[in-house]
């Protein structure tokens, strides 16, 4: 059995805390593994008037999770008005941050679930890194060009080549070496984490109809299809460049493992237009396991008991999921 | 009730007759209107052995319909390869659609609905419009770039701003003026087809997370909310720009009406995900109903019996709804 997963809350001004204590009143009902809170327990008590036990190792976790909702405990002073984040909150978001992902490192935890925070009050601290997942990645000592979401629902896993850009840079950022890059990194992720032996994988054009033949754009041609050619005899199967539009109905995606897509809309709107309540993002290339639900803070319902615990729910499945699967495969390889 | 619909039949090689004809089989039991096939008689026999009998005039078709699938005939004495379009095919597949439209033109047929065309056969014969639409467009007299296309599903209604054009020339093709004119169509296309009064229409921003206030793009400060600015005392709502992941799930479609898009993957990729079966393409700014099923003429499959009607069901019954609801219209007005 993997060891409890770490919860890092998030902001605590967000809904972090309020979808984590709601996936723990699930925890049964959903089948989700032994788990603890790493944060803010005011934040935790601002949402849930549930049972609530601080721990101070993550072993401690096993004998408490059966009652209450253990917590390993970030200092947090400031009251908390939720919807409005504060750099006090970033500061504990943090902290809570590095304390889970060190535990996951140490291997004291089995898996790592990152609740969301917010960039722009991280960025007022000295946050110098573009989001949560190229933090971890540091922690870990991965370089950020060697991690890659993947964006995951019941019937769909997808990773995107180009992500937070606009529209406008993706033909340029993309390149046969980011492509190959993030097939490679696709393929291996589906070996690790779900234990498939020979993934299949489709790739998306990044133009309609996939360029049909350079008609309407050279990017299949000059830089996807190179890409692909390059990885023709590795222990992956490649389709495509594929017509982005009629690769996601249910009997294209019964095809494959997982699809490569070139931008952030190509990916995720497929993902959220079928899992839009339990979309996990799942980062592959890192030593640990690490998921994170794929939504922001919510500061909009922060605070009104609305917030569905679905996506959390969702991750943390995942999350024991890919680290059980890790942790059979070391042992047979031992 | 309105005229019999007309069916041209597209290009003899691909799937358009099997569609007609497996439609015409379930037309009882799907509710289709009643319709006639403009085209090739041999296209209809080559995949289809139920009875076929021609007629000269729409008016005609209504006695016939029950018995067997009416037929307006255009000259085609080529044998037929299933798979392989020819030059005296695509003559054909344009006669048809020339014919079929001046008989909805004239009000002798109640709709036009149009199998699919191989555009590489009619660039070779002379044909100069990038596609049947504009060609239509055409024919009824309205400049190509005041008609819009909508891509529609039963939960989805999606109306893209630029079509067949590369992602990199996406941004530079956007304009106020051509959004403006874009929306507007939606909005009229629903009040005059869909009988729905005061329109609410979200518009998708072109980058990721809309833009997020300039960080990942420009053009939603720059070009989409001037657009929807000049549209806000109309009469319709609009809401946007709206991050285009999060705008397709069930609850985030039940706000809307209809979608517009900015580009053909952003508008395609949810509708076709959806509704892979049984998307319609309905042109907007026509005086005619003009639908079609949003699909290829499926060369590699043509002549095997394997297409499905679905799409070219639903585009009969789009495509008779909004011909009634515009002729009730057009006699509560007199």
């Amino acid at each position: 059995m993997i060891e409890p997963v770490a919860v890092a809350l998030g902001d605590p001004a967000g809904i972090g805390a309020e979808i984590t204590a709601k996936a723990y009143a699930e925890r049964q009902v959903r089948g989700l593994p032994c788990f603890f809170a790493v944060g803010s327990r005011r934040a935790l008590e601002t949402s849930w008037h549930g049972p609530v036990e601080t721990i101070t190792a993550p072993s401690q976790a096993r004998e408490v999770c059966d009652h209450a909702l253990p917590l390993i405990e970030v200092e947090h002073r400031e009251e908390i008005i939720p919807g409005e984040p504060t750099l006090e909150g970033a500061r504990c978001a943090l902290d809570a941050l590095e304390f889970a992902t060190g535990l996951v490192r140490s291997g004291a935890a089995g898996a790592l679930v990152t609740a969301p925070i917010s960039k722009a009050q991280l960025i007022a601290i000295g946050f110098t890194h573009p989001g949560q997942t190229e933090f971890v990645a540091e922690r870990c000592g991965v370089a950020s060009q060697n991690v890659a979401m993947m964006l995951l629902g019941p019937t769909l896993k997808c990773v995107p080549v180009t992500m937070h850009t606009s529209i406008a840079s993706v033909p340029e950022l993309l390149t046969v070496d980011l492509i190959v890059g993030r097939i490679t990194a696709t393929a291996r992720g589906l070996m690790k984490n779900f234990g498939i032996e020979h993934p299949r994988i489709a790739v998306a054009g990044l133009n309609p109809h996939a360029g049909e033949s350079g008609l309407m754009g050279v990017e299949e041609e000059n830089i996807i299809r190179p890409a692909m050619e390059m990885l023709a005899h590795e222990d992956f199967t490649l389709v495509g460049p594929l017509p982005a539009d009629t690769m996601f109905h249910p009997r294209a995606r019964a095809k494959y493992d997982a699809a490569v897509c070139m931008y952030h809309d190509q990916a995720l709107i497929p993902v959220k237009t079928l899992h839009f309540d339990e979309g996990v993002n799942l980062t592959l290339g890192l030593p640990i396991v690490r998921t994170s639900p794929d939504h922001g803070t919510a500061f909009d319902i922060a605070g009104k008991n609305l917030a569905r615990p679905d996506a959390m729910v969702a991750a943390l499945q995942v999350a024991a999921d890919c680290a059980e699967r890790r942790m059979r495969a070391r042992e047979e390889c031992h």
